[in-house]
């Protein structure tokens, strides 16, 4: 239902704007969700989605398609588009959408964009922008359905018919006091089913779940999931309601939070498919820092074996377990960070329970370096059997023995490593996604390196 | 607001409890939301948790509690309870969660669970039991309103205020025909404005968006997020409505879907933080076949690098360089794969477009492997330069460049492997999350080595 149909429709809206077939095109278009052709863009070329986007001749098709575009898109179809196509779209959008497209445009355009617009509108997206986009007050919409205590419920859907234009997602009635201050709320369903000279303040729910303006947007996201919220009132510092963050938009945040943090647990930038050159380098370019980090860390791998050359000369076997002991260690390092991050992030655990977390990430990680390093132990042995610097050394069961306790060294290490660092990074309020990763595998391709060899010293007498 | 209330109440529980101040407990949970409760369970041990659960009274917040309990702390908490105390709030839950809940026990109890429960939901519970938990089916609750088409807003209405006991989440009116058969929606605030003598029919919107009992979750949850819905209908094989689908439950599969996807990324089993030995176990178990694959893949390079001992005689420093070259393309690979299988999951790519998304995956690791490939080189040729193997062989500048050309193509193998090689699961069924991860290390692995020593022995003549 969801891939198959948008791929037909690509197929179809190509090969009509091809043809030229204008009349065709307008029909399908007509009849096709917005949400669905903000969908289908994302697999056009650039000047080809501008040529279909003009053929949509319902304003309000036009607004609700430019602010459903992914943030990949949207910039370069507003950049084919005069200020005079832009601005009735903008007015038509609900206003934290109106936000979001002035957000993907230059300081200097947005400026003239916001003059052109109604003293309505523009005083409005004004306001909004003055938040941080990844905040409540910059999810919010100012579009809140809010009445004084002593309301009716009769009242109160009077006031609603009133109001209907803008009010897409009204589904609580906030109530104020005298101050606009949040005291309550009521379901649109206990208005309708309450008598209708109930009071509002007889029916409502006092105890309010709300956010500030500046609280971040994953934490908005967590209020919304644990409470299940269809939206939350957003007040500003003298708790005077100014918004509410309806679940649409919350669902966007989460979808894109966990997109972050994967992405930047792999160092790899964003998610996009784009193949001109600009999108080429910029792609390039976000994935620099982690391989440079990596780079830097295997040179730094590189400089003690180097320095382990005269030992390597008379075993030149120990080379060979290199990749797997770095390699399982590096694992174990990642299978931790990753637990330990994503609990963070989706407030399972905290930074208070760091002791327990490493204690915990330990014993897994021995488990594992007892069982792969038996293993890897006796393949080791196999392996050292007939080679001649083995024999010449401590022989085939010690070359064993320090292969086998240098994995399940490497292992632990890497667990400790992989558990503790991303709580540190979140004590000292660094994202733990984003800074983790390349630098617990370089820590762990380093200690684990190190290890290999002190035990192989050691044990074989080199 | 997240964060820190949850651990100062984690701490009043606790120390209330130890001192056994039941009158305290219970007020300070009488006046603690459900699902803040459920949150501190998760901080309690085992029979803490029993302990502090005896001191909720009302039976509503007592089920809330349990439908809201993590699928990691569920059931150890049923098997501290009796069936008499788990029926009465299995039949005050609604259905979903009760199907959720009689999901984590045994077969046998479930049966006798359901056998001491009304008849009515009874035969809820089994409906929806024969359901797949991660289908539509398993997801929705047949508690939606549905009205036939002739209705009038105000006998809507009417009904609404009968009804109003199971309908927690009703924000939209069904309409069916004769036949059950789902024909439109109304949202509540068009019935609410509309004048009261307007039939369904006439303000429904006819065009739904709807999915089939067996429809994944994932695809729901896609759905409900392109569209911007609170609830989704779910039909019969006949096109009958049976039931919903709503926006919190939706909200809970997102976050779900994108943890399960990180963590099969890396091979991690469950975000969990138990300290007791069947919980390590559990764990260790869980990231077994990771760790599996990549000891597999370990030793095939081991064997490869085995192979290649005689050269390495003459050049040890060949050593030195396995790890940052493997490092780097396994890096590549891991960044190509996680960015192929979020597009995919969040449909934004889908398996036709292989060939386009490997050549940008291929462009953008050579633009890499030039960077780094050069940069590692100068440091090759620095570490080459006064080595007694190096000298004897090739010299520092043929090896430079072999360290050079290694990396390079060692990164472009593993940005098209990573990129490939998910759509290629994609395309059999397999879930390329699960997959990929320790498929394309291990290859990355052994062609990145194989590589490496097929330029050094051609360019050092070895």
């Amino acid at each position: 239902m969801l891939g198959e149909p948008i791929q037909v429709l690509v197929d179809t809206v190509q090969k009509l704007e091809r043809r030229n077939a204008a009349r065709s095109l307008r029909k399908i278009l007509a009849s096709t969700r917005p949400e669905d052709i903000a969908e289908v863009f994302r697999f056009l070329g650039e000047t080809q989605r501008k040529r279909i986007f003009d053929h949509i001749d319902d304003v309000e098709i036009r607004a609700l398609v430019l602010s459903e575009l992914d943030t990949d898109v949207l910039p370069s179809m507003l950049e084919q588009m005069t200020d005079g196509e832009i601005v009735p779209l903008l007015e038509e959008m609900s206003s934290d959408d109106t936000v979001d497209v002035l957000a993907a445009v230059a300081d200097e355009r947005r400026d003239a964009l916001l003059n052109k617009m109604s003293r309505e509108d523009m005083d409005e997206a004004h306001d909004l922008l003055r938040y941080d986009p990844e905040t409540a007050g910059g999810l919010m919409v100012p579009d809140y359905f809010a009445l004084e205590r002593s309301t009716t419920c009769a009242e109160a859907i009077l006031r609603l018919q009133d109001d209907s234009a803008d009010l897409e997602m009204a589904f609580y009635v906030y109530v104020v006091n005298e101050n606009g201050h949040l005291v309550g709320v009521v379901t649109l369903r206990q208005l309708v089913i309450s008598p209708p000279n109930t009071a509002l303040s007889d029916i409502m729910q006092p105890d309010i779940v709300r956010v500030a303006t500046g609280d971040d947007q994953e934490q908005v996201a967590g209020l919304v999931a644990r409470y299940n919220l269809l939206a939350l009132p957003v007040v500003d510092d003298a708790n005077r309601l100014v918004g509410i963050v309806t679940v649409d938009d919350v669902i966007d945040v989460i979808r894109q939070e966990a997109t972050e943090d994967m992405l930047k647990m792999a160092g790899a930038g964003q998610v996009s498919f784009g193949l001109d050159a600009r999108e080429l380098g910029k792609a390039a370019r976000s994935r620099m820092p982690w391989l440079l980090a990596t780079l830097v860390g295997g040179i730094g791998a590189s400089f003690i074996i180097h320095s382990f050359e005269e030992q390597m000369l008379k075993v030149a076997l120990l080379a060979a377990f290199i990749p797997v002991i770095i390699g399982m260690a590096g694992n174990v390092g990642t299978q931790s960070l990753t637990i330990v991050t994503r609990g963070l992030a989706l407030g399972h655990i905290d930074v208070t329970q760091t002791a327990r977390v490493a204690v915990r990430e330990l014993a897994i990680g021995m488990i594992g370096g007892l069982i792969y390093g038996v293993l890897l132990g006796v393949v080791a042995v196999i392996f050292g059997h007939n080679d001649p610097g083995v024999s010449a050394t401590g022989g085939a069961l010690a070359f064993g023995l320090s292969v086998s306790i240098s994995l399940c060294g490497a292992m632990i290490i890497a667990a400790v490593v992989g558990s503790v660092v991303p709580m540190m990074f979140q004590r000292l309020s660094i994202d733990p996604a984003v800074a983790t990763g390349p630098f617990v595998t370089t820590a762990v391709d380093i200690l684990g390196v190190l290890f290999y060899f002190g035990v192989a010293v050691f044990l074989l007498g080199i």
